[in-house]
């Protein structure tokens, strides 16, 4: 069975390496949406809190009243997606801060619960959520209560362009005008860019989740998640013939295959296809034809004869020879959607100094082992 | 909200026809692996029994254990991915039918408990499981408990290609050496081939879950998916300004934008970056700028300024527009991947004749309602 496990203890120190980097009284938040990036929001979200994190980012309105749940009254919810009017009662109940994106949902906030702790999102580039920076005047916010206001970097990775400063200029020019008010800017990779952009509030996600977020260097964080999956039949080819659905992939030579029990319905995108590899003890087995439902097929033709797996061993998919960002490369996208696409199907293991947590997804039981 | 809804009754009517398109004495099965396909394992393997459905394929032992929970004694739950012979008892407990799909398979099962029912999966072409013809004689198998010899297309959706009629004469040859066991060889495309593959039973997924099985013609099957997804800011840009991360599209006119609540996280692939479209009321609304996690921007230009949608209206992204072959289409990949990536973000609704079942995923609530 393929073995996802999630180190909790890589996690911690991912979020003490953030609040050591940024400037002195600016705090560290952290960004669980999406299920925690699909590492689990529950087993994530707890070890962050227990690390020092007192405010957490959702981005739906289910999100942020499941995290709630699983976190206690203490630590701070904000929900990215907006103030949902018709959904009005839902935030007190739950103690959930909205960010503000246009007009009508301040409007809506003065007219039913302006007492509500809310944030402001301000739009500097990314014409995606988000208030034009001229909307907004300290007299328009002033009988709310705004903890934070808010913008978001578009290619903060990216530290040669000038986009970045470009939209850190937009945002101090307004946020000079609400001098009280704690801003925010840097999602992960903007923490790295400049000191100055750190504020009062940074929200990192994926560098908490060991992803890197400055590919132009080595990755800072600790690696969080590994992956790999079992070896369900060990099969000869011989030359000529052919990998797969539609016989996309001919041998050139006999070869010896492992066909292992993963494939795009696990997350093992299908742009994979002839262009991704697993690892067996270091040696890269580059994966031939399809990558079908359930299954991949990979070359052994480059281990050593003696040194092969045999059925029921696991491979590597991401682990210390290739990073959830290197197998995102290979399959042309970013870390971040391989993480956020790892299925529910995987065997979810939440490692720990003390315990592993299995969590078997498909049937929602739950138990604990001692750690190996 | 983004709203995923199932049409349970579309799933009936698909088993149905495929029952009236085999031959006699032919039993139609379903492939059931994978979430159903995403779609709901649950809710859509419980309306295939109501239709008919004795006999159901998944992948792995865990679907085949949970899978049982759901439908009682009666099923045949077929299990794809072999007899794993350190989790020997769990067959009989669950009433497991392993396909076999190597001789130690074979042989771990005479060991073990040679009187479970069982089946055969020959390759005859693809590499993936299965074994050899030349490694099954009737003496082989001859004191195992044998239901179905079965082997699997690879090009069954190309009806123009000689790999089918290879296949099919492959698997005839060995199937002519015993023949008091009942074959199985179409997949979904497979059953629109030729009658004489159809053998004593079939094995159809994407078909019943509305997925073109002849993407040479019309599709035959009836939708069973939409989805879409809610407007949550309305924004205006000018020419020359930029939309999403790294700033990949750059307007050539004025426009105007609806930024909705459906990115990566939900399934809506990345690769859909400035290629796909969602829909409002049959006007294409072209995918701006990289989709993100959580959000996708698009491209109201084709409205007209009177017709737009405002604020909490919701685009169509898979329905009477778009189907989910034709979002794989823009998206590089096949209808399967889409289905198989739909997220359990979504709000799932299983709609039926008689009544709508909400499922809550991230909270696990459930609860009915009156069919609109």
């Amino acid at each position: 069975m393929a073995r996802l496990t999630i180190d909790l203890d890589a996690v911690r120190k991912n979020y003490l390496f953030l609040q050591n980097k940024v400037r002195k009284g600016c705090e560290v938040s952290a960004v669980v949406k999406a299920n925690a990036y699909g590492l689990g929001v529950e087993a994530v979200s707890q070890t962050l809190h227990e690390s020092g994190c007192k405010t957490f980012f959702v981005a739906t309105l289910n999100e942020a009243i499941e995290l709630r749940s699983f976190l206690g009254r203490e630590p701070a919810i904000a929900m990215l997606n907006g103030y949902q009017i018709k959904n009005a009662s839902l935030y007190r109940e739950n103690d959930i801060t909205p960010v503000l994106n246009d007009l009508s949902e301040i409007q809506n906030l003065k007219n039913t619960q302006n007492d509500l702790p809310a944030m402001i999102h301000i739009d500097t580039a990314m014409n995606r959520l988000g208030m034009n920076a001229d909307d907004i005047t300290p007299e328009i916010i002033s009988n709310l209560n705004i903890k934070t206001i808010m913008s978001h970097f578009m290619s903060s990775e990216d530290n040669q362009t000038d986009l970045n400063a470009v939209q850190a200029s937009r945002f101090e020019k307004l946020a000079s005008q609400f001098p009280n008010i704690p801003k925010s800017l840097c999602n992960s990779s903007g923490i790295f860019l400049d000191a100055s952009y750190h504020y009062q509030l940074v929200r990192p996600g994926m560098a908490l989740y060991g992803l890197n977020p400055t590919p132009y260097a080595e990755n800072p964080m600790q690696p969080v998640i590994s992956l790999d999956a079992e070896i369900l039949q060990i099969h000869t080819v011989k030359k000529g013939e052919t990998a797969g659905y539609n016989a996309t992939y001919c041998f050139e030579q006999d070869s010896t295959l492992a066909i292992v029990d993963i494939g795009y319905a696990d997350g093992i995108f299908r742009s994979l296809s002839n262009a991704g590899s697993l690892y067996w003890n270091g040696i890269k087995c580059p994966i031939r034809g399809r990558v079908s439902m359930d299954l991949t097929i990979v070359d052994l033709c480059d281990v050593p004869e003696n040194q092969r797996p045999k059925k029921g061993d696991h491979l590597e998919v991401i682990g210390l020879n290739q990073s959830a960002d290197d197998l995102a490369r290979d399959a042309g996208t970013i870390g971040y959607e391989v993480l956020t696409s790892l299925s529910r199907r995987h065997q979810r293991i939440h490692s720990d100094q003390d315990f592993i947590e299995v969590s078997m997804l498909t049937n929602h039981s739950l138990k604990s082992l001692p750690k190996e």
